[in-house]
């Protein structure tokens, strides 16, 4: 009845309908060499010189890195390193964050490989040139959740991702820590790699621990990855808790660490099935030991803790006090750890983290909130950027993506740091707006934004010593004096974005 | 120096140059309301119909569902039965597959609701009724390895997606199981959802458990969805385990079992390190059985199996026989159980499982697939959709997908099946083409496809009862008898896509 004729034309008929090519058998050819011998062979490994020909990088296009090593990264100077010696000129580099170990990018800016740069933070040497005029092209500053969004829209388009993974399969299932008994490094999540892994056009994992296929579970998925370089190190993992990350001994922070412990306890947020997330300055950090106690003491359980999380939060998550973990960042080698064995410690991007643009982003659901400050101003607004020099020496953080979505944020900061007052008139650079900013913790009182009225009247009914702002203010100018206006040039040195991709801010370049 | 209007000035610089608008505080309003009361009002939370109407659902676009519950979905039944209340004409069906389940959408079909299908699969009425004629249109047939390829390049473009969940957050965070007290339903993976979740216009999930924010760890993220609609049950998990996958208890189904396992372990590819997948026949699962007791005697590990994962595959996993469980599809609800709880128990999309075009998909690292068939012809070619009556009872599944990309592909498939033959000249419809397939298991002896004479003479030496294809054939024609040509008819009513997205065959309509 039916000819294979008649078959093959029906077959071409419905192709020629559907727009496709009929299948060609003698096109494909069984390898069966078994998967151990495959792997050795897969087509995604390169060194790092022929990941980056075969990426097609071209001068002018824009490079992309991760910064959960923080203090500890090797993976931005490496592979700078190599490009300028591969001769390209004119790159964008987008980094989650950039910190002292990148000082030698100064020499990579003087040589014109590197002219535009974006990112949460500079610290050290390279912001301190950068503040000083370096850059022909004004740095870019971005929130966490504002970079997220600014890769997810294109905004801001990855041409290449270098990311740095602590295991990695020869097909790029990569992840922030290793199961491997070769295990060289860890950073537990790579939140902030996630957006460029799923939006770059090309994505290039940097490993320093090659393990079998399937290196699961893992973060990145094989299929976001087009080259796995190994490495002998991608970053030094005792370094994560450095910089902003630190336990602090200092007993102003740990007064600090109190008030705000009791700010939230007496707010009304603090209640079974609370959520938090703490900042990465030390007192931000310390609130949570408070908190524990008080948490034991009145049977709370918190849902979840977002962000960088730390050794604090997983000891509560482990207690029982916290139940899940959803971390963006682990801010040391605990929560690292933690994130490889603990089931309800989840790992998330930047997008799911702090994502203004996104409705089911988890800090719309955050309610409560302690961050630091460099300086706040009478206006409620935070800078956490620009020192009181005028210097470059911070990171934007999740600062105002947690602010603006929290229902409660806290902002801890002391009156004074040595002979810098950091309760201002008007912050040096605008970072937080005062309209997401609810309560400022300082050693001599706590100032509520006039826009919470109860929760001034919450807090006072409870004892708390609650300060108008512009008394703070005073009191820091009568200490130190008036002090004299910075020596800001005229040159625009960085942009601040806000969250939603409108510019904030600018910085001017700073004069010797 | 800096005066606030020399700062707007720059400000505004910097915007323009950027293409941005300068920030504006005064569009921002924080609203300090607690996690718990703000999720209940998710702008995410609809009813069906609301959730199609804010879809922007049309007549004629092409609409998309999972089949992880098989024998027991309720959603596509929910969906459709609503489209067709709410006036939709035209739609495209894009399902991963279809069941006896839906055999309603015969009268949505014969309403012009859904005039056209794709899908991995039919059976029961739906499929009886489509090989009599009932569509104009004829079903388009993909792999799952190419379905996920499919929807990634755009081929199937999807413009809602409608995705069953055990559970759910307001916000989407989906999964497919439950942690929760009210946990209804249980599927495991969602592995075949997940690409309709990434790249689907819009993204509706369907609870039967809503739990609180944040459902982690969690299968879809919310940011892949628009939409969370509650219903009553999104499936019946008794019957996950129906249809094609069923434990055996028919002894050829275990002498085949035992033969695939014998070709296994002499096959060269049985050694420490190993990979396999079964496929969803009974001998095929049976397999496992006897493999276990080989690892057990010979001290061998593997280290993953893939694909369909069952409660055999679970056990040899949790005795530490098997390393990792790479998980597209849970086939009970063992399996599924163990998703939730193991954590090396992996869930992966259809295209990190098989899709032809990345490299990195799991099958290309698969060493040894045990697969059934309907049909095998003597060009090993083989058949898993149409019986041998002509008419549609069964699904391409991830077949020629692991056929292919195996090392050792293995085909268990009985001689007869009453009075019908398994083993004939020409496959009714090709499914798997002969050039993938590498041995041929059948009760009366083993074929092996003549391009490996080097795994032909391994297993002989082994002492395997190693046959001519053509004498299985013949032997089957002999038993039986010359069988009558099919009456086929000249509708074209379904269209077999090979996985690289070319046509390979195609279904006519077979008469009363």
């Amino acid at each position: 009845m039916n000819t294979i004729a008649d078959r093959n034309k029906d077959i071409a008929a419905a192709a020629a309908k559907l727009g496709k090519s009929t299948y060609n058998d003698s096109a494909y050819k069984k390898v069966p060499t078994e998967r151990k011998l495959r792997q050795q062979e897969s087509p995604k490994l390169a060194t790092l010189e022929e990941a980056v020909r075969k990426s097609g990088l071209k001068d002018g296009m824009t490079i992309s890195f991760h910064h959960h090593f923080r203090g500890g990264d090797k993976v931005v100077n490496m592979v700078v390193d190599k490009l300028a010696e591969m001769g390209f000129k004119d790159l964008h580099l987008a980094a989650s964050s950039l910190s002292d170990v990148h000082a030698p990018l100064i020499t990579h800016i003087k040589n014109g490989v590197i002219t535009r740069i974006s990112t949460s933070g500079l610290r050290g040497e390279l912001a301190k040139e950068i503040s000083h005029g370096l850059m022909k092209e004004p740095v870019v500053f971005r929130s966490h959740g504002g970079r997220g969004s600014a890769i997810a829209t294109g905004d801001l388009h990855i041409d290449v991702a270098f990311l740095g993974a602590p295991s990695s399969d020869p097909l790029g299932n990569a992840c922030g820590y290793s199961r491997s008994e070769n295990a060289k490094s860890i950073c537990g999540s790579l939140g902030y790699a996630l957006p460029d892994a799923r939006y770059a056009d090309k994505v290039v994992i940097i490993t320093d621990d090659l393990v079998p296929y399937p290196n699961t579970p893992n973060s990145i998925s094989e299929r976001d990855v087009d080259f796995v370089v190994v490495a002998d190190s991608v970053g030094d993992s005792s370094k994560i808790s450095s910089g902003a990350i630190r336990d602090t001994k200092n007993p102003r922070d740990i007064l600090l660490a109190q008030q705000a412990a009791k700010v939230i306890i007496n707010s009304g947020y603090f209640k079974d099935g609370f959520s938090i997330q703490t900042g990465s300055g030390g007192a931000s950090l310390a609130a949570v030991k408070f908190l524990r106690e008080s948490m034991i003491e009145k049977g709370i359980v918190a849902d979840f803790a977002l962000g960088g999380i730390t050794a604090h939060m997983v000891k509560l998550h482990e207690e029982g006090l916290i139940k899940r973990l959803i971390d963006v960042q682990s801010f040391d080698k605990v929560a690292a750890e933690s994130l490889k064995s603990n089931p309800m410690h989840k790992e998330v991007s930047a997008n799911e983290y702090a994502s203004a643009d996104e409705p089911g982003s988890a800090v719309h659901y955050l309610d409560i909130v302690i961050l630091s400050a460099l300086e706040v101003d009478v206006n409620f607004n935070v800078n956490v950027l620009v020192g009181s020099d005028g210097i470059i020496r911070g990171a934007i953080g999740g600062h105002p993506d947690t602010a603006a979505d929290s229902a409660l944020s806290i902002i801890v900061c002391p009156l004074l740091r040595g002979r810098i007052p950091c309760v201002v008139d008007e912050v040096t650079t605008l970072i937080t707006p005062g309209s997401s900013v609810d309560v400022i913790v300082t050693e001599y009182g706590i100032a509520v934004n006039p826009g919470r009225p109860e929760l001034a009247e919450t807090l006072k009914a409870a004892g708390l010593n609650i300060v108008d702002i512009h008394d703070l203010k005073n009191r820091a100018a009568a200490t130190i004096g008036a002090a004299d206006p910075l020596p800001f040039g005229d040159k625009v040195v960085g942009v601040v974005m806000n969250r939603d991709g409108s510019v904030m801010d600018v910085i001017r370049n700073i004069e010797e």
